[in-house]
C-alpha cells in the first residue's frame, strides 16, 4: 500500500484496461499521464473526464490527458501497454523513442499478433529503444467495469526482472487489488492470449444448453490444453493453475457481458460467424486468436483438441453439435494435465 | 461404448447419483440391482420409477430396486457406493459381507467423515470383507439434474489398480459421458471434498455483489491451497487441474443451485449461520467440511487461509466483508500454487 508514490507513468491506450489504470495508480501517488491516439477522443475525455468505452466511470482530474507522446512519456520513470494487441508494434514504433532511459513498461496487452504470432512482450522487446527498463506483464481476472469500481480482484506481476516485478507490485498492490509477483511472462501472456479461444467453446456449449457439467469440463480440458503447448513454447506449468490461468479463464467463460463468450453463445444457436460479427460493434479476439493458436500448435506439433474444434467451426462450416460428438468420441484414455 | 456389458452391478444408495448412475448402467447393458436403506420409499420407487431426490427422472423398467442387501450385492460383479459420506461407515458395516469376493467397489461419495477425517474409500477399506476387489473412485463436474438428462460430462475414474480403473471406464464411458482414467485416489477424494468450502466462499462472493473479478480469483487461490494440502497428504498435484479438480470446483462455485453455494450467498447477504440452515431442507455438506478440513490443514501444517477465513466465518462470528478485507491485506507475495 504505497499511496505516496514517486512513480511518473505514462498509461500509453485510453480504453478500459488504460482508463481504470489510471485511476488506480493516481490513488496510489503516482503522478499519471494517460496518452491515446486520437487528439479528438483524448480532448474529450480530458475536457468531460468520461470515455464512451467504460459507462459511469469518472477519470480522476489528477491523471493528465495528452494526445502528445514527447509529453506523456518525457520524464515518465514508468509506461504502461494498454494497446490492442495488433497495435502493440505500430504504435511503439511509433513513440518509443520518448520513453525514458532504464523506464520499465508493464504490458496489459493480451493476445497475440497475427502476422508473426508473437505476444505483447515479444512486440514490445523488438521495437522499444535498447535502454529501456525491462517489461513486466500485469494479468488476471480483471473486468474493467468491476476494477472502475474498485471491486475487489487480484492479478500477478510477471518479470523475468524480480526487481521490475517487485517495483510494479509496490505500486499496485492495495486495498482493492492484490498482486502477486511471478517469473514467468510467457506463461502469463500465453494463458492471456488463449482464454478467448476456450471462451468461445465455453459460450457455445452456453449456446446449445448442453450444461454446467459441460462447460466445467471444457474449462478443465481447455485448461490442460492450453497448458500443454506453455511448457512447449517454455512457460512453466504452474503458471495456468494461478490467478492469470484458471483464473482469469473462469471469469471469461462465466461473465455474461465477455464478448467472445457472447460470439460463441450466437454460434451455438446456430448463427454463422459472418452474422454474429457484422452486428459486434467491437472486436471479438477470440476469432483471430483461434487461427493464431491453430497455427502454433501444429508449429509445435501440440494436441489441442478443443482448439482445433474451435478452429474447424470458426473457419470450416463445422457444427457445435457435432464438435461435441466428435469431442466426447475421442478414444478413452488416462487423464494428463499439462 | 459398451453396450452389452456383462458386468452385474449393485448401486448401494438411492440418492441422485445412485438414481443416474442405476439409468447409465442399464443403458450400458449391465444388469442392475438399486438398493435403498428405507424399505417404504424402495418401494415407491420399484412401484413407481420415480424419486422426489431427483424431478423429472424415471427410472428404467430394467433396473431391479430393492431393500435386500443380500439380493442386490449376491452374485453382483461390481458395486457402487453412493451413499452420503457420514453414512458410508454404518451402511457397508452393515451390508458389506453380502459382498461377492474380488468385486470392485465405485465409490462417488463426495465428503470427509467427521470423526475421523477420512475419506469415504478409506472409509471402505477399513469395513469391507478383505476379498473385495478393489476401490475405484469416480468424480467430476456431474450434477445430477444434467446426467439426467444425458447431456454431456465427464469424469475420472481412479484407482490405485489400472485394470480397476479400465474396468470402470469400459463400462461406464459411453455417448454422453466421456471417462478419464487415473490412478490417484486420494488427490480426487479431497478434490471431492473440499471444493464445498470453496464454493460456499464464492457464495459469499456472490452474496455481497463483489464481482467475478473476485469470484475467480477465490476459485484459483482456493484451488492452490486444497492442491497445497492435496500434496502434504501425499496426493499429486495434477490431479487438482484436471476434471475431478477445477472442472468440479467451476461446477459448484457457478452453479446457481449448488446448495453450498447458496448458503454461502445468504451468509454474504448478512444472514447467520443457524437461520440458513434452519430453512435449508437438505444437509449443506461444505458446513461439516469446514471443520474437517481447516483440522485437517492445522494437524499437517499447511497454510489454507481461504479454508480459516471460511472456519472463522461460520464457526467465530467474522463478517465475510471483514475475512475479504483481511485476505487482500496479506502480505504481498510471489504466487504459489501447490
Amino acid at each position: 500500500m504505497n499511496a505516496s508514490s514517486s512513480e511518473i507513468v505514462a498509461v500509453v491506450g485510453d480504453g478500459q484496461m488504460g482508463l481504470v489504470l489510471a485511476d488506480l495508480l493516481v490513488a496510489r501517488g503516482a503522478a499519471v499521464r494517460l496518452w491515446g491516439n486520437f487528439p479528438d477522443e483524448i480532448e474529450t475525455l480530458r475536457a468531460t473526464r468520461r470515455s464512451p468505452r467504460l459507462a459511469d466511470f469518472v477519470l480522476p482530474a489528477a491523471v493528465e490527458v495528452t494526445a502528445d507522446a514527447a509529453e506523456a512519456l518525457g520524464g515518465a520513470t514508468l509506461a504502461v501497454n494498454a494497446v490492442p494487441t495488433q497495435y502493440v508494434r505500430r504504435v511503439w514504433t511509433a513513440i518509443g523513442a520518448h520513453l525514458a532511459a532504464a523506464a520499465p513498461v508493464v504490458s496489459v496487452s493480451k493476445g497475440i499478433e497475427i502476422d508473426t504470432l508473437d505476444f505483447p512482450c515479444d512486440v514490445l522487446r523488438q521495437v522499444l529503444p535498447a535502454t529501456h527498463g525491462g517489461c513486466c506483464v500485469l494479468s488476471g481476472p480483471t473486468i474493467a467495469a468491476e476494477l472502475a469500481r474498485h471491486l475487489p480482484a487480484t492479478v500477478v506481476a510477471a518479470s523475468s526482472d524480480e526487481g521490475v516485478a517487485r517495483r510494479v507490485q509496490d505500486l499496485c498492490n492495495g486495498q482493492w487489488l492484490r498482486v502477486y509477483r511471478l517469473d514467468d511472462v510467457m506463461g502469463v501472456e500465453i494463458a492471456g492470449a488463449t482464454k478467448n479461444v476456450i471462451a468461445l467453446a465455453a459460450g457455445m456449449v452456453d449456446g446449445m444448453e448442453a450444461g454446467l457439467n459441460a462447460k466445467s469440463a471444457l474449462l478443465a480440458r481447455g485448461l490442460a490444453e492450453i497448458a500443454r503447448l506453455g511448457v512447449a513454447l517454455g512457460a512453466r506449468l504452474d503458471t495456468f493453475f494461478g490467478v492469470a490461468g484458471v483464473g482469469d479463464l473462469a471469469t471469461t467463460c462465466f461473465s455474461p457481458h465477455s464478448r467472445n463468450r457472447t460470439c460463441g453463445e450466437r454460434l451455438g444457436r446456430g448463427q454463422r460467424l459472418d452474422e454474429v460479427l457484422e452486428s459486434s460493434s467491437s472486436v471479438v479476439e477470440g476469432v483471430p486468436t483461434t487461427r493464431a493458436l491453430h497455427a502454433l500448435a501444429r508449429r509445435r506439433g501440440v494436441e489441442m483438441p478443443i482448439t482445433e474444434a474451435v478452429f474447424r467451426i470458426l473457419f470450416e462450416g463445422l457444427r457445435p453439435r457435432d464438435a461435441i460428438v466428435g469431442l466426447m468420441a475421442r478414444e478413452t484414455k488416462a487423464e494428463r494435465v499439462g
